[in-house]
């Protein structure tokens, strides 16, 4: 594999997420594969469990690791083709991604989107523009609009906790006081796709995201009715995507509780505000398995990784 | 050994210095037991020494340290049971603590008091809750009402430097432009405390330490008298206990002097302000050993990780 | 070695070239000369390149980087001496060096110039003091006045891309938005003073680099004319040296364009601002050299480390 940027990279989801359990059964068994190999992990935005899973699934490899803030560290990078850098941005992409290719063997790159500027975000600037100036591999660590470790993460954790042949999987906006991106509910809407589940989306009306993203998914403007028999509730909130960016208001209360779920697992990328997006009945009682998803996390970027370095 | 959280969990403090000795002598001597294990440093505030240190003493041992700014790098983490998440905090504790601890095989963490709500500092919060909330092992880099780390540094260093059989210590309070913690006085009368030493406190009126820590150490209000045939003059600034975080007017001049200390051996924890705390005369002299001290920081760290790894 | 603060401390720039030629063709050849050894990397300021070239050169030969931002992550350090350190400082770099060394078996150091006080900017305060109160090497990452890993790198690929026994290289200054040091100006001087080269200056009036660096290599006040002939044109923006720190107004333009270099190679330390220093016609054409000679930094810093611990 090149690089890592979409779930659509990934052919056969099922086979991806047999060899991930198997990392995860012996995860130092290919400790030579990334020996004397650096990833770079550039980090436009926060992050906890992206930085520190990486991390791990690169030593766990036998790489070392490299961290940087972009925005901290080092200088303000400049993205448009043609610009007389005579602003606040002191290096190009076209330098920046080229050069840092040289010290580094993957390049792992974190990157939210404006949330501003609907065409900007969906063009993946910093993404792409890696992609297109590096010369060595690229893993989105979240991009404007996708978060494919992520991605990859749920469909594994859905994969070991599923009873059934073919569970019912629901992807519930819930309420949040920012605005946040899409990038891990479209994620996670292609990896059910690829997996085979019966796949509903809920949201409120105005909340539907990108419809080339749900395609023929579903969609429930009614909690409770996406709700019945389900196996897993994945919860998540974004901002509006029709009106872009933008926290309209809900007339129902969208948070998740313990009654609303019944006896589905419940599941969510974390960071999760209590009491906001689900009330703690939830995450403290044994249907949470936020944190078993979260440490799934090390596993599907190692398997990234690892597919990358057989190939390198 | 589980967490290493308080002095008050070393249990005979002159076995530990005699393992600490031999760490020193020879630190690479178990280099393969934290092999393939990741110390996870966790800081919401600054930090010299102890981020330096404890690396190192993490690589002495064969593990890899990964440093993370929780300010900086991550998410504002919620410690409130039964808060409604919608402020400034974008993660709980529960789940970041519970999260991290599949990512590290032990978590350090250094989280500085309010010095506002004496009550909030006093309860740990920070420190207790990821002892409750982690499922590994938790090292504190400094607390709240602690810095371990640096206690056992401390009486590791004393150990060293002394040429008698029961030397004379005085723990001094001296002058400072900021209000500090009582974090290192308290671990370092703890650990004087373990020890074979003679051991007094001067501090001026209104900045006697917690009653519950100094317990029947004597406290002197005249530096003169306590300094009288001192082997050690251990010093360090902080803010009134009583008057809660405050600074309160002193009389006398504190700050330490060539003429006040004689022949005594001169310790500090440092960072320490010169010609405020103390005058460049002692630390520019014999006298001081305190860059030997924060030597001395690697190998208590190095004694608690191993400490640690043995038990995992 | 012990230090490497300055081109000055290279004897013989042809002997040093070849062997970082070496060592690019075989990076990994002494990676057991680092083992168990640390590199303190401490940034004062901003780095991409430096931070990740020191490191990845750490690496190559088994050491183990420490990367430490020194303003965010730990204390306000104070260089003056006898200073009553009462204001925002919290430590003395006596201390700081000199307790680093402790825990960093050599130390890099990044910081840069005021630019408004220019007999403390050539004191070269911050990079001295490391030298005198550390025990270990120092390693100058870029100082107030020089930046000597860049300006061996720039030898290390002049050398790699000419075709004639004494090519003609240019140092032009170019335009730029913001007031720049010197640092890279100066050590590529001084780097190109050592070597076989024809080497002239080209700067506006009033942007002569210090003389006693200079020296008796030419300097043009006409770009055309010191362009012709010209192997290669290196391109840097620096601030006024004699009304120092300022940006003066110039009258031409002295962007670097493509019909300006004809066939010469352009150089550039980076990060550079598009179509400000230099138009993208440049920067995107096969004359220019830039990535390449980035590159270059592992192998200047792996030499200069090199060098260092077979003394250590």
């Amino acid at each position: 594999m090149k690089n890592y940027t979409s779930i659509n990279e990934i052919e056969n989801i099922n086979s991806w997420i047999e060899e991930a359990k198997e990392i995860k059964e012996n995860p130092l068994k290919n400790k030579d594969l990334g020996k004397n190999k650096t990833l770079g992990l550039l980090f436009f935005n926060s992050s906890l469990r992206t930085r520190l899973s990486t991390q791990k699934a690169a030593l766990n490899l036998g790489m070392d690791p490299i961290v940087m803030n972009v925005s901290g560290d080092a200088w303000g990078i400049e993205f448009g083709d043609g610009t007389v850098m005579n602003g606040n941005t002191a290096e190009h992409i076209k330098e920046a991604a080229a050069v840092v290719s040289q010290y580094c063997d993957i390049i792992a790159v974190r990157a939210f989107p404006s949330l501003t500027d609907k065409e900007k975000d969906e063009s993946e600037q910093v993404l792409n523009s890696f992609k297109q100036f590096a010369s060595v591999p690229i893993v989105n660590m979240e991009s404007a609009t996708g978060h494919p470790l992520q991605g990859l993460t749920d469909a594994i954790t859905i994969s070991e906790y599923s009873t059934k042949k073919k569970p019912k999987v629901v992807l519930s906006w819930a309420p949040h006081v920012k605005a946040l991106p899409h990038a891990v509910g479209n994620s996670f809407v292609q990896a059910m796709q690829k997996m085979d589940v019966e796949f509903v989306i809920a949201n409120p009306e105005g909340y539907d995201l990108n419809p080339e993203i749900t395609k023929d998914t579903p969609i429930y403007h009614n909690q409770e009715e996406a709700f019945k028999d389900a196996d897993f509730v994945y919860t998540k909130n974004w901002s509006s995507y029709e009106t872009y960016g933008k926290i309209l208001e809900v007339d129902e209360n969208w948070t998740i509780t313990k009654d609303k779920i019944g006896n589905a697992k419940f599941m969510h990328c974390l960071p999760v505000r209590r009491n906001v997006v689900v009330e703690d009945a939830v995450l403290d009682s044994d249907n949470s398995i936020v944190i078993q998803q979260a440490n799934n996390r090390t596993f599907a970027a190692q398997l990234v990784l690892k597919k990358i370095l057989e190939e390198l």
